[in-house]
């Protein structure tokens, strides 16, 4: 695979990533930075809805697969990221109160709580870099814009006051590369896993592909199959659905990156 | 793989041992009841301790990999047997008590509390069969007696109050099979996966394998060689270890049997 990196000034390694969004350097979006390493969605909800939302979590795994859950009030990511902080570490926040995007952020520490609990769900650039090594175009990689991403109509598993729509990544998939793009996908469980749903996006509930709910359109070619998978920002829906007090997350894109190793788990 | 029935009489579909359960005509281990479905270990922890615990199981995958977490005070598990009751529906249940076991009992509906949260955890039955069907002699189900289970000198990775030792289970492999038992089990995280040691016992803390802590010794024969997978037990020698005020579980090789298939997950 021919890698042409698209920014040439950008950091590598997980903690060089880490450390440039401590310091402000890096405000966008995380694709492609230090490969090989697993990417993770942040979600930081308080303790009196974390085990309602450890729950959602284990009742969503192709949506929430579970990296690590920080203990109430640390921020520091031990199994995953010893000696980083996920307050200041990722390139950019959203906050949710009471159903609404309240608003952006750089850094959390001013919102941090000791009752607080962060949880760093898998992400798929994981699996974009696993599917380019197989030999799988990706096309949001390709033209170096953030996935496009769709709230469906498929209900999550409810639990507690956690519910709402699934929320799936796109990408389009060369016919005869589609079944090749679910075994490599598989075998990532904590990054998605294999697809929820191949083709036929009027079935999930999605009018026109050109318009996603996040992240930027790209084109679907002749020969080519819209593959759906479960997404990370399922829970930033779920907080907008069912209007949650308080929650935190990553900007969509914008993860945060672990030291874990692709292959782990 | 020719298949001789232990148990005649026995409940064959995961309904039918559940009411055998219930009404008290199955109080045996339920090793090779209901093929082709998953088993699952029990513990029932007050919603205090349960975030904490479910963390303890999302550090440690292979001991306690989850398969259902029910809602508070719920007793039904709603996606993997629907209609079925925790509190009946096992042949035989342990309690502990401020680090001791309390007591056995055949039934906890008396000690049912709104409070209550039950977690089914993965078992090893579920791969015993896949092995059996690669080829894999398994000997304490030639045997007929439960698998030996063994306190080990590697902690788990802690949460909250939740810390204590490693549990795993021993099966005697052929030399010339290991890594055929390794490739199986490790298609099935959902049933503790890969081993986690494979050969020298002595390296795991474990002093005799004549001795096991829980369940049944079984003897390696010249040419086997003893492999070690994570036990859901585990979260009993934790109880042991760090006092909770109250868990109660399965009593070790009597499972909870699920609806769902062996592929699942």
């Amino acid at each position: 695979m021919t890698e042409v990196p698209r920014h040439p000034r950008a950091p590598a390694t997980p903690a060089e990533v880490r450390e440039a969004c401590r310091h402000g350097r890096w405000r966008g979006p995380t694709a492609g930075l230090a490969p090989g390493h697993v990417q993770a969605n942040l979600v930081v909800v308080p303790l009196a809805d974390a085990f309602d939302f450890m729950r959602f979590c284990q009742r969503n795994p192709q949506a929430c697969p579970l990296i690590e859950v920080l203990d109430p009030g640390d921020p520091e990511p031990r199994l995953s990221a010893p000696g980083a902080d996920v307050r200041t570490d990722l390139p950019r926040y959203r906050v949710y109160r009471g159903g609404t995007l309240a608003a952006e952020a750089d850094d959390i520490r001013g919102l941090w709580r000791e009752d607080l609990v962060a949880f760093l769900i898998g992400c798929s650039f994981t699996f974009d870099e696993a599917l380019r090594a197989a030999g799988i175009p990706v096309r949001h990689v390709e033209l170096g814009v953030n996935v496009p991403m769709y709230r469906t109509r498929l209900p999550c598993a409810p639990a507690g006051r956690f519910r709402g729509p699934l929320v799936v990544s796109m990408r389009p998939i060369p016919a005869g590369l589609v079944a090749r793009a679910v075994e490599v996908t598989a075998r990532l469980p904590h990054a998605h896993g294999a697809p929820v749903h191949v083709g036929a996006p009027e079935a999930l509930g999605i009018a026109d592909l050109d318009r996603p709910d996040w992240g930027d359109p790209v084109p679907v070619y002749p020969g080519e199959v819209p593959v759906f998978w479960a997404c990370g920002v399922t829970p930033q829906a779920v907080a907008l659905h069912c209007g949650v007090e308080l929650m935190i997350t990553h900007a969509p894109g914008h993860m945060f990156v672990t030291d874990l190793r692709a292959g782990w788990g």
